[in-house]
């Protein structure tokens, strides 16, 4: 072991990748050493890194006038009390239906479906390539914020930009309604909807805790028999409530969104499982079985903390066999596509996904 | 300004990222502030990164068992001197086919078309799916090592796996021939091949340097009016000689391969492009035209320094409308897919390659 070690570390400390690719087919990782016990982490840097220059303008401006993420700081303070995360929640759903609906150009309305509140969201300009297609976006926020009227922005933004009709989920959250209320309010309205649209002409989807809860869902739909949808839009999706994809520690201070997995993140996941493994595919889809999956359209970037929650699911699916598409993007923070509302990136993330569901739905 | 620059500073400094996803559509980038003088690199981290608990087995365990990557002492000792190089090129040229044969089962013969070194490879089981295919591989090496007996570990590798021929170039390097010669070369032996086998029959393609090659002489062919191959493998390409791709930044000593891009890849470059625009389309393909590109399939990873490079080259590939497909490996560094030959990210790599060609090749 003592001299395979030497090898293995010289080979490496060297530099020498080109000897390692074209001894590729000599070498194998079973003559890797194996050490007792696993090494700690490795503290990489600090590095510099200067504002991207093969990302959009738009982009690499926004980057270069804006601060370098605080990671001591992290994110915001974390409630103690229920009262203090229903006043939080009331904060991130202050919107104004009226300004977003000039905005984008689309009519807003709120319903209920079975209980569970909805926005029905049609755009001025309907593209005919969408006749008899239906997005069902559920909102992003953690599980545990940006609901009410809040929870209808990126359903207005798809709707406009693919001129496709919505019907937005503003499921129940916690502290009051933990996991599965998310799960079973989506669901609820999904069986509505087939009462007036085939399974396959509709697109489930969101970003963030939206992306993980659209995949969620599928798991559900499939455990339970139903027909599921025609696609899915997977939006740098949550997939893991545990701190276990490499982003989350490579991309760290660098993702200037999410910033770091300490605070928000983690206590909204223990908010939200309420109690439960996190590792059931319900709370962190990426640990369920996807061979019956529909057609996935993923989102990221390379400074996306979720980069490996994205690119885990990914791989999983192609190795189902799904038709799974991977998309990443140049320098993008976490949901920044989302965010850069008026980025190159941005147009080309909608324009994209809108031919994607013009392949995969009838 | 000074409030839009407080609002903008604010809303990321306390982590509002469920804020802004709310209130997308609301928010535009074109109100985004604008500074006078862009802001200096950040300088992120040190980060602490353990091993990647969500990789296979063999990856984590590799990456456990080794040191971490040294920035400061980086790569090689760059030679000064045209010796130098030429002793460095052989030594990493120096492997057993006999050894490569007996490991990966196939036949290897070296031969010559036109004047340029071929290795012919020849798989014992042969796929009667890929009868007709011909895998024409470039091998990596920074463009100014990995030749000779060395160049056809990944040619091997490749035509084991998924049980196809292949024709492998060892395309001449500098510094007795720097750039255009290994295009040069590699586009007489496509000529040649058309002589035997339809264009749409050919994969060409490669990793890292070879990846790039594979780019710039489909490149090369399009502007000759040249048939081009049926489909491109661009495995993690050095698709920008410049150091301009994020992760060349982000990734710097993540990447236990790479480890940075100062010493090999910077004088690498500089050697091959022998005084020319490092940003010619045939030296760095990503800043070329790909509208009429063949089916392309990616392999990168989250820690590689290439993925930068290699998802920027599948923005403009799509945008385009070219098939090509990208994957991301969780916590591969550069080319580990091929370093770690009895991973199962190398195997799902492999297998999922073969597919993607029988879907495109007749």
């Amino acid at each position: 072991v003592g001299t395979r070690l030497f090898d293995e570390g010289r080979r490496f400390r060297i530099g020498g990748w080109w000897l390692v690719v074209t001894l590729v087919g000599v070498l194998s990782a079973a003559a890797f050493p194996r050490l007792v016990a696993a090494q700690s982490a490795w503290s990489i840097g600090p590095r510099e890194v200067p504002p991207p220059a093969g990302a959009s303008e738009t982009l690499s401006e926004a980057i270069a006038s804006a601060p370098a993420p605080d990671v001591a700081q992290g994110g915001i303070a974390i409630p103690t009390t229920e009262e203090g995360w229903l006043a939080l929640q009331q904060d991130s759903g202050a919107v104004s239906l009226d300004a977003l609906s000039a905005q984008l150009s689309v009519s807003i309305e709120r319903d209920e479906i079975d209980g569970v509140t909805v926005y029905r969201v049609t755009p001025d300009q309907l593209d005919a390539r969408h006749d008899g297609h239906l997005f069902l976006p559920v909102h992003g926020g953690a599980y545990v914020l940006g609901g009410g009227d809040g929870s209808v922005g990126e359903a207005a933004t798809v709707a406009s930009r693919l001129g496709i009709q919505a019907v937005s989920v503003d499921y129940r959250m916690p502290p009051a309604h933990p996991f599965p209320a998310a799960v079973d309010d989506t669901v609820s309205v999904y069986h509505r909807l087939l009462q007036t649209h085939a399974a396959a002409s509709i697109v489930i989807g969101g970003t963030s805790a939206g992306g993980g809860l659209a995949l969620a869902v599928v798991h559900r739909l499939i455990a339970d028999g139903v027909d599921t949808p025609g696609a899915i839009y997977a939006g740098t999706p949550w997939a893991d409530l545990t701190k276990t994809g490499d982003t989350l520690f490579a991309n760290e201070g660098l993702d200037r969104v999410l910033v770091r997995y300490e605070g928000l993140l983690e206590e909204a996941a223990l908010l939200y499982a309420d109690g439960r493994d996190l590792k059931d595919p319900l709370l962190s889809p990426v640990y369920g079985d996807f061979d019956r999956f529909p057609p996935t359209y993923f989102i990221t970037g390379t400074r996306d903390m979720f980069l490996s929650d994205t690119v885990r699911t990914h791989r999983k699916m192609r190795v189902a066999g799904v038709a799974a598409e991977l998309n990443v993007y140049e320098a993008i923070s976490h949901a920044e596509y989302l965010i850069l509302a008026d980025s190159p990136e941005s147009k080309q993330a909608f324009d994209e996904l809108g031919d994607f569901l013009r392949r995969h739905l009838p």
